[in-house]
């Protein structure tokens, strides 16, 4: 029942949501699925649709997994509904979202921009908090590694995936599409009080790639690895060279780029 | 099946966990229900047995309401196993828990140690976190709160709640004990980041006191109470001329006090 497709494309408004930050530990990540799962996507469809009183499907710029968390998805959806108030409409939103779930900004848009597609890169953010006892004020947002790390070597190895190179051996296997070449533009640790955090930007990433990345900067943060190990990843293509996946839970897509 | 009546007193040993800390958020409360809800005792009580090797019963300090957060709740429990070793015995512990409940302490302790009648107070803290915007990384570990806070006004009536008082405008209706009495020893409110944390200690608190008073509080932060309004809830002694009481996901059970 799509009515959009019956609809002339004057008769149509495309709305853009920016900011969407929502807390990952409840649900089955963002993308819909077909068996009655909560996601993200699907709770945001919901909201929308009784909001401008038809069916409409949110396209997501970026489909995060299971557990992992957002403070900048962006997203965009049409509606027929020509006189849904646009002031109010972040706030009306939000009445409708669940607490774990916030649209910051909520904006009509040309109908050229597509949020994944218009997009030009992306910002993660990924927080290990190091200590020797379990934060449990912090579950399901942190990764909890008990010994500690050295900061030093980690960036030193983090500095090598900076530029463009062929990701593969940072990629799940599960990973299909053709070309695996990415550009980093910046991978960064920074202390924040008990906690380790590793930015990553860059103009697109590959199905766990920053997951897989975190993984091996922690092999090298407890000395199983060297920095040379980047190098090996990223000429052997081989998945195995690298670490282990990090857990979901530390995870957060901080931002997409937009010209 | 109660094996400890059947044994003598000196075959018996009595072990004390301390700062255990749990997130509230996935429990109905601390204490065992007859129904079959997830509560924080009963889950300590499970790995306490697996690890003892018979059923045991776990006494808290404090029997936190559900969705309140522990850092320093206390408890104790006998065993007849008397091979256990207590080097390690946390670690056993935590390694028998879900990942949001920890024991940071296991020790034999003298039989006449009472988690709950040998303590002489109680320190609470409650994050409010003041934003526009809903903290989504923080849900049910905060009481989220849209608008702008008075802080100087709401420590000038903090004040007025240091010392002893008749507390009973502050309980729950529910609350059943004949005295209700209490000396609150330190009400201070401090900003930290986006937050303002209310942190109170006293020798005891009346049921839902703490979010009682926070309720009320807030009530002064927005203009609603003066600081003289303490004075008429104590005076009074009626409940209705306090503020609503705050929700459970702001408060921790910080640390039980012991001689």
């Amino acid at each position: 029942m799509n009515r959009i497709s019956q609809t002339k494309r004057r008769d149509i408004l495309k709305i853009r949501f920016d900011l969407i930050a929502y807390n990952g530990a409840a649900y089955h990540g963002w993308q819909r699925q077909v068996r009655e799962l909560d996601t993200v996507q699907q709770l945001i469809e919901r909201a929308a649709s009784r909001l401008v009183g038809h069916p409409v499907i949110i396209f997501g710029a970026s489909r995060t997994d299971a557990g992992v968390h957002a403070e900048g998805q962006s997203a965009n959806f049409y509606t027929t509904n020509m006189s849904i108030p646009m002031r109010g409409l972040r706030r009306a939103m939000n009445s409708k979202l669940p607490l774990d779930i916030a649209v910051r900004s909520a904006v009509e848009v040309d109908k050229s921009f597509n949020a994944s597609r218009s997009a030009t890169g992306k910002t993660y953010r990924y927080r290990i908090h190091v200590a020797p006892t379990r934060p449990v004020s912090l579950h399901r947002q942190v990764y909890h590694y008990w010994r500690t790390l050295d900061i030093a070597a980690m960036q030193q190895a983090a500095d090598r995936l900076v530029g463009t190179h062929d990701f593969r051996g940072f990629a799940s296997s599960a990973e299909k599409r053709k070309s695996t070449v990415r550009t980093i533009s910046r991978c960064e640790l920074t202390e924040v009080g008990q906690e380790v955090h590793v930015t990553v930007a860059g103009d697109g990433f590959l199905y766990k790639m920053v997951r897989n990345i975190v993984g091996t900067l922690i092999e090298v943060g407890r000395g199983r690895y060297s920095a040379d190990q980047i190098n090996l990843i990223i000429t052997s293509r081989q998945r195995r060279n690298a670490g282990p996946t990090a857990p979901p839970d530390g995870l957060t897509l901080m931002a997409l780029h937009y010209e």
